[in-house]
């Protein structure tokens, strides 16, 4: 019998009604056969509150104890999913993290995984006790809760299974499953019956929010196979997989978006060594994450203009360090500019088929959008464009490569 | 520097602006050169609205889950206070049961204690740290969360103030001590300075509900000097001690009432050896507590009339083991009378003063009162009058006692 590692997130556990769906959901598997492992987030809100009541009582948090306070939820929902199992006739028992234990470093807030003791755990699995275990915690090695930071259920769940060695791990969301572009922009957007880990790492740090960057690079680390579904209907949603497990690769999987960026300019910078470190070194001591850079050749051999983005919360701190330097940088005008969007094409039939950037630049021609900055990897196009753009921007490009919907 | 154990119940916790003004009271302790370990119960409400989840969740419940679900009350309460105290420049730490450990046996709900290691809480407040512990839950030997029961935050505070040897444990709640009688109806009353753990005792197994009976044992078997006090102001409150550290004590100390009674009188029971124990075995075994019982003398030789109370919430089940059994027991009629109330008068001054008993009985008659039942132990004498009476009765044996506040 397979092992199957199911999560539910805060919205498939918003109140007690949708706790016993979930039974029901876990019920199902376990009377097809299947020995589950279940983990679970907070109530939809809850942790939001706990977070809220925490910022309240001190301005300068110890996160040691934030914590202590926001693990709370998970806790609540573990034991009331386990409760409601067995008002169901299926046998279950909740599993906080330090009761695993889930082992972490002691970076509160944002702590990462070093081991999971799985033994007792896998008992109860085999002698047919469903495991509720709680998602987003863990414990250091002086006993204190650690927090996993965003998207840390989905991580819980993907460690578990790696170290279970489990069949497939199943992230039940609000969505079901990845599609290749935001159905709520592309209407004729395709779910994916399958993408590849490196495909739903680019989409998750390229706008879309199904799934944590953290969880997708822990499947693939260990090789687990993710399958992202809806946990309101019964429809088979995304399997995350291997390339080899993809038999006919499509040239292009996906069209994302985000909306996150804003545009610096520094015109007539002076085109001399060791200029773009004297730009970036500040801004990276303020933990400012410039992320697309342009420098064009200097047409008069003596100076240039300088393009990057970077997070648009973070514009106004951006543009405060560079004014701070003003006289040191030697530039002449600093233009920024929040109404821009990213758009990428994701898809690792980039790698052997050339023609894929073509499609995009002369995509963008035809509907007249300017192109401000590209940034390329071995598997995404991502192009910098003015905001007001991005609806027709998407649909555009999902036509071109022969996404669109039947 | 002496060591002292605060103990906030839920509505002293019931905001983040009511944790923060605990915070400023176990501040004010500790810059008057207190080592403070603080025990906190869950935000008022919470405690209820998950037992409510709980209950929603489980026609049956697993009593480990149903633990584990509401043990998150005081998780939360601990970090929050421990954080308002961090931001007024305190140093702090939060523990949670399994932390510590508070070692439980297994009996979930209602745990009893079986150990605390206080090693690491002891280090800390020598370091002059504020040790923030989480009331009403434990771990047992096989690592899961066990709750105290009912007043199980005041039991973790007498407990938590035995191990560490505390000078005193103060109980923080919303009255300002413990009354001579109740306040609400007896506008004279006063507070007492001092009681001792006997009469604590009786008056909180007769209805007085500032702590609870399990509380006041643990106190007294560890010889904890125990004081209730307001967390709303900032009078001292009652001291509960040994009996040699109080000096002049008086003949009563308090006058106590409870309304949750019921008497079920059943008349011509044979008399005959065995009869008792064939009305009050079956009763027993269906878990109903009898409480006061009178059996008079057969006036006939032959039948006698019998008499007895159960909490009221008992009495249908009372009646319904009892009528089952008529045919066995041989009783005439079977007569029940929920409106009766029970009224003590306690005082360990009993043990050496005859008279207390005479005073009582004089005042009812004086006011025209039928004692129906009587009952009495060395410091206590109660009597089951109609509830009507229950206000006339308080106030003139208040008087009649010189308990009336100058």
């Amino acid at each position: 019998m397979a092992i199957i590692v199911q999560k539910f997130g805060g919205t498939s556990v918003a109140d007690i009604d949708r706790i016993g769906a979930v039974a029901d959901r876990v019920r199902a598997s376990v009377e097809a056969g299947d020995r589950v492992a279940v983990v679970v987030s907070a109530m939809a809100g809850v942790t939001n509150q706990l977070a809220a009541w925490a910022a309240q009582a001190a301005r300068d948090m110890d996160p040691c104890e934030y914590d202590a306070v926001v693990s709370a939820g998970e806790q609540v929902t573990t034991g009331l999913l386990t409760l409601c199992l067995q008002d169901r006739g299926i046998a279950a028992r909740s599993w906080l993290g330090w009761q695993l234990p889930i082992r972490t470093d002691r970076v509160h807030g944002r702590a990462r995984i070093s081991g999971i003791d799985v033994d007792a755990l896998g008992k109860g699995l085999e002698a047919g006790q469903v495991q509720v275990v709680a998602g987003f915690q863990g414990v250091t090695d002086d006993r204190r809760v650690a927090t996993l930071g965003r998207g840390g259920s989905d991580i819980t769940a993907v460690a578990l299974a790696a170290a279970l060695r489990a069949e497939r791990c199943d992230i039940y969301t609000d969505v079901d499953g990845v599609y290749t572009s935001d159905p709520r922009i592309v209407a004729k957007a395709r779910k994916l019956d399958k993408i590849t880990y490196e495909e739903m790492l680019e989409m998750a740090s390229l706008g879309a929010k199904v799934l944590h960057t953290r969880s997708v690079e822990l499947a693939m680390k260990h090789n687990v196979r993710l399958q992202v579904l809806s946990s309101f209907n019964d429809l088979p949603g995304t399997l995350v997989v291997d390339e080899d497990e993809i038999v006919e690769q499509e040239l292009v999987s996906g069209i994302t978006y985000s909306r996150d960026e804003a545009k610096v300019t520094l015109t007539r910078v002076p085109d001399r060594p060791g200029v773009a470190a004297a730009i970036f070194g500040p801004l990276s001591d303020a933990e400012i994450n410039v992320d697309m850079i342009v420098q064009n050749v200097a047409a008069d051999g003596q100076s240039t203009d300088l393009t990057f983005t970077v997070a648009r919360s973070e514009l106004k701190d951006a543009l405060k360090v560079l004014e701070g330097k003003k006289s040191l940088l030697g530039y002449d005008q600093l233009l920024p500019d929040p109404d821009v969007v990213k758009v990428s094409v994701i898809g690792v039939g980039m790698r052997s088929h050339a023609g894929v950037a073509k499609t995009m630049f002369e995509t963008m021609a035809a509907k007249g959008i300017n192109i401000q900055v590209i940034s390329t990897s071995e598997i995404k196009i991502s192009v910098l464009i003015a905001e007001e753009y991005t609806e027709l921007a998407l649909r555009a490009l999902h036509s071109a490569y022969g996404l669109d919907a039947g």
